[in-house]
């Protein structure tokens, strides 16, 4: 019944951890977060990072979410194969400490040749639904590190398909010939929609990148302007890939706002009806849940 | 007429450099390779970096072609536009110092809102039609960091497009979520091969990259694999970029033959005749034609 009188909830990502204390009534009661992901953990460091993380909101129950349960986390909470709903992700979470402090575990995705795995976005998807917030038959778009498309029927999520978008540009504008050009923000605009035009209709991506150098070099395009078309070049390219067998209905977007929204304007582009919804509201809906479960 | 009596060509690429002295007859009398590409040379000390070059394969007059002509480089020379072939080169030679140094200058292409550009790579295609080594009616592949797609026409380089796989690759194994799966050597074998046909048929590239990573965390595919799957799965995409509109004849896949072996596997399971030739050996014949027009 521990769980009842209140817990921590963490959503602890390879770059990022956002952690919440939830009061009895399920009131958010409070929240940090900083930049102590996993890789920012000593191999060993887990139950140390923890001691200060509930020394900061709360001497609770914990459930964790996220890349915390990978290999490079703190335990390896194996994978509930497609089709995954609450009810699956609750018998089988994997108690670092009977009763006291669980990780999810994420999910997978096989069908032939093709696999895919998820860690923290089912929480929020399926949190979502189970709120309302989320039909029960619906597609849905997760932006972020590593893109989800999910497809989910009767409530649980039965297929998905990841594309590496965000890491992506990331990678380009860390690391590449385009660095230099991608140093500035990326927003919506005429250069974002002409690039989400451009990856939407032609299947070229890796060549259109370095068009965009080429079209700055010889005058072509302005320089200013090379951020926002890539960032909608690669978003265009991606709902390319996600919208194939995704139906007829309208997308919900979960995730960060500011990444939200530039897939819901994409998907406009698309001609498709899109609605976003905050990861961070989503996810603690998936916690709340999961914690009465456990009641 | 000093050039009728030998001459130093430096091929001066972004992070290597080549340089050879060739002999009065054309034979290539010396030669280094290093690591002092454009970006290992700081501001200003491209005339040092050129002495120590002299010193080392002799004080003749000196053809340098790439990277070092753009605006990262020594000077940047103005591209020329396509059609461009040896002798448009010849007469838009950027002079450092008249008659005695010069650097080549890169090819254009435009049309639309489409834009192109290489620097190097077009002494190597130029100077191996000028030898017979290519048609002067072919399309030609020229595989490195960015590879090239390039058709030929009566001889001049009328259009071509840059795709960034071997970058592309480079960042996935330096920087992603990838890198410890593709820290291992990619060859020519089965998983190359399934890789190829991947990236030959669907367009999905950005999604089937991660799907590299579940296989393997799902037991799905040998980690061993990976990194020849992932070779193979970009070239093929890159290949199904390249093959449009290349007519149907046989490819000429210029460059280093650790490269031009793996796109010319590639085109094999493509079904598209193929013939490599050496990248090295195609920049000499262009630097000695050019020197010849000099005359």
């Amino acid at each position: 019944m521990r769980w009842a009188e209140g817990f921590i909830a963490v959503d602890w990502g390879t770059t990022n951890r956002r952690g919440y204390r939830l009061a009895a009534d399920g009131r958010l009661a409070d929240e940090i977060e900083d930049e102590r992901g996993i890789l920012a953990v000593p191999p060993g460091g887990f139950p140390e990072a923890v001691e200060r993380l509930t020394e900061r909101l709360g001497e609770l129950p914990l459930l964790m979410a996220g890349m915390i349960g990978s290999n490079r986390g703190w335990a390896e909470a194996p994978y509930v194969h497609c089709p995954a709903g609450l009810a699956e992700l609750s018998e089988r979470l994997c108690w670092i400490e009977p009763g006291r402090i669980a990780i999810v575990p994420g999910v997978s995705f096989a069908n032939g040749t093709g696999a895919d795995v998820m860690r923290g976005e089912e929480v929020q998807i399926l949190g979502a639904v189970a709120e309302g917030l989320i039909p029960a038959d619906a597609t849905v778009c997760h932006p972020g590190t590593h893109n989800k498309w999910i497809r989910l029927e009767g409530g649980r999520i039965v297929r998905f398909r990841t594309v590496m978008t965000g890491e992506l540009f990331n990678l380009l504008k860390e690391h590449s010939i385009l660095a230099d050009l991608l140093d500035q923000p990326a927003d919506l605009g005429p250069a974002f929609e002409a690039g989400v035009r451009h990856g939407l209709a032609k299947d070229d991506l890796t060549a259109e990148l370095f068009s965009v150098r080429a079209r700055v070099l010889l005058g072509k395009a302005p320089r200013a302007e090379a951020a926002s078309y890539t960032s909608g070049l690669l978003i265009g390219s991606d709902a390319r890939i996600g919208l194939r067998g995704a139906g007829d209905g309208e997308i919900v977007v979960v995730g960060r706002p500011e990444l939200t929204r530039l897939f819901a304007a994409a998907l406009a582009v698309a001609g498709r009806p899109a609605r976003e919804l905050d990861g961070e509201e989503a996810f603690l809906c998936g916690a709340r849940r999961l914690a009465e479960l456990m009641r």
